[in-house]
């Protein structure tokens, strides 16, 4: 077969399965809430079941118009997906043609670089300052007329910053390309441009329930831009592409607001207390609006490799950046647990960095 | 956004929702298993809900191994998606470049012909003979070097027709291109050629767990092929396409097998039994080996258009396949349902043609 795939697939790497996650881990390497779904939820999941011989509603059925009503915007501006990874790629299938180009901010989410390679586009990477900021005006003088769309992550993952509106403004009035923000972390930042899809034909906002609704497992996010955008992603999407018991948990997560907010609440304040602690530990860590914090262990003398492999024998997951996305070796990405949790990576961090002295 | 969207997306239909199913109707439009999941299949669900917070074992996790074990294989010639919808697009995806032939027999499954559009790929439509049969001569004779794969659902939906082993055998040793055999029936038919995987190069099955495993809310397909289609198949996957529960569905059903052929036995004599009275009304069905029944209007004189209105107002829902996939007016399919559905159908099918007489 090998002369019959395409060039491009070959070009790819292998995909090796991740380490199995099981067992009483303590896991902050995916960004997950580390709570389980509401009581509501687990309800309606439950409710559901009996059906699953039968297909899913099409184009998301109620929960479209649910997530329009969250969203502030009409039902045909929101378009459903399995997961925030699959509305990427099916923007990327309507918007580039292969050889065309997708502008990438690194350090970033490395899933925009690797949905346009599997589609024979080409990832354009500008770096991002050091402070990860953005500078804009490079980005408006050196996109050429074949980059088609630019993806930026706001608050941005790994790094945790955010990035202005009147920046995300000025940026999208200043390209010809369709801008994508990806706000999969907006109900921890509360920062979003989703009321200006009416304003830019070429904006198109990404969330996710896999962040602060707490349902990675289930695969569920959405997009929201003008009809015509949307028009276009549902044509070239497929027939079913979400399963029924998320539809049906979508609709529950967002009718348990209270629920959803003060675990969200509860996972900014450790947050904010974890910066805290880890700065008082010697590390600089990045501002975070997110469920994470970027941290460098340069001042402390250990590579983020060795930190994270140590920190792996308590069973506890990190996620190293070290020498990855352009970045020295002095990185990692921590999400926020539970209280009990992050004391634990505390202690276990203070442990050893008192062994490494 | 009309000069940045890809040229071949303006060209496909925009996507309308199917009319929602909901409530207590008949629903024999989909190729469903008319029962509900099993009590152990329900007992997984429920018990893998409070870790839906987490995302999902990357590469199928356990159920991967189980697949495998099913089919009989190393598990390294298995890959899991999304349904086999989404197993149909990564194949176009990993083969088919921009402009390159897919060949498609029809009347067939409609997906792929949509996903090979969706890629930029060009569906070259050969017809099935007036039995529903292949003519794999004529396939072998006229397909051109730029054709890249063949599909052949066996048995075909919407006919329920199956070709023999030897046909196929003899197809797929007289191509060069990639023979795609779509199996989503396979434990109704009980036919499978997936011993082959290592015989042939360019042969890849795909499976279903929509169909007799009940489970098509879920969206849970594979395939299996030689390792060498698998790697090239699993480079351009997304990392996690398939939701948890699905993935601890799918290993409970499979762990269930008792519960699961008592439903296929179930079905397949109600539809030797539904396929022997509607022939005595004067219907033609073809010969089918699926869970469901291929059904010609013609020799009663009324369109199958009509029929299936006339259905649906006593919330019975079938297909209805005048004038599409090059058939004429008199074509409908209609699932198998539960023996109390399946009589409900024929006291309507009864009554219809009385008061049409
Ligand atoms: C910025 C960003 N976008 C998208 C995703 C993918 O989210 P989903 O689980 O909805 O596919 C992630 C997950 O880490 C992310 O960090
Ligand atoms: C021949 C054939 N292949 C594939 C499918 C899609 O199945 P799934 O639900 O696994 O996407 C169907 C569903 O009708 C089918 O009939």
């Amino acid at each position: 077969m090998e002369n019959l795939t395409n060039p491009h697939i070959k070009e790819l790497m292998p995909r090796v399965a991740a380490s199995s996650r099981s067992g009483p881990g303590i896991y902050l390497d995916c960004n997950e809430l580390p709570y389980p779904p509401s009581p509501k939820v687990v309800q309606a999941i439950v409710e559901a079941i009996p059906r699953l011989n039968r297909y899913p509603d099409t184009l998301g059925g109620s929960l479209r118009k649910a997530l329009a009503n969250y969203a502030g915007v009409a039902e045909q501006k929101v378009i459903i997906g399995n997961g925030s990874d699959d509305l990427i790629e099916l923007i990327i299938k309507v918007f580039i043609a292969p050889g065309e180009e997708v502008v990438i901010l690194d350090p970033t989410f490395p899933i925009y670089a690797l949905s346009t390679r599997v589609m024979d586009g080409h990832p354009v990477i500008f770096r991002r300052m050091t402070d990860f900021g953005i500078d804009f005006q490079y980005i408006i003088e050196n996109i050429t007329s074949t980059t088609k769309a630019i993806f930026i992550a706001n608050p941005n993952n790994p790094t945790g910053s955010l990035v202005a509106r009147q920046d995300l403004m000025h940026l999208i009035e200043n390209v010809d390309c369709l801008v994508v923000i990806d706000e999969c972390y907006y109900e921890f930042s509360q920062e979003t441009i989703a009321d200006l899809v009416d304003v830019y034909e070429n904006l198109l906002i990404l969330r996710s329930f896999s962040k602060s609704f707490g349902l990675a497992g289930l695969r569920l996010g959405y997009s929201i831009a003008n009809k015509n955008i949307i028009d276009y992603l549902y044509r070239a999407t497929q027939i079913y592409p979400i399963n029924s018991l998320a539809l049906v948990a979508g609709a529950a997560a967002l009718g348990d607001w209270e629920y959803i907010s003060s675990k969200v609440r509860q996972v900014c304040q450790e947050r904010d207390l974890l910066r805290e602690k880890m700065e008082q530990m010697g590390f600089i860590v990045s501002p975070s609006t997110a469920n994470f914090l970027f941290v460098n262990t340069k001042p402390l003398g250990i590579t983020s490799t060795n930190l994270s492999r140590i920190l792996r024998e308590q069973n506890i997951w990190v996620r190293d950046f070290g020498g990855k996305l352009g970045l020295d070796n002095y990185y990692f990405r921590t999400a926020i647990g539970t209280p009990a949790e992050n004391q634990k990576l505390q202690a276990a961090l203070n442990e050893l960095l008192n062994n490494h002295a």
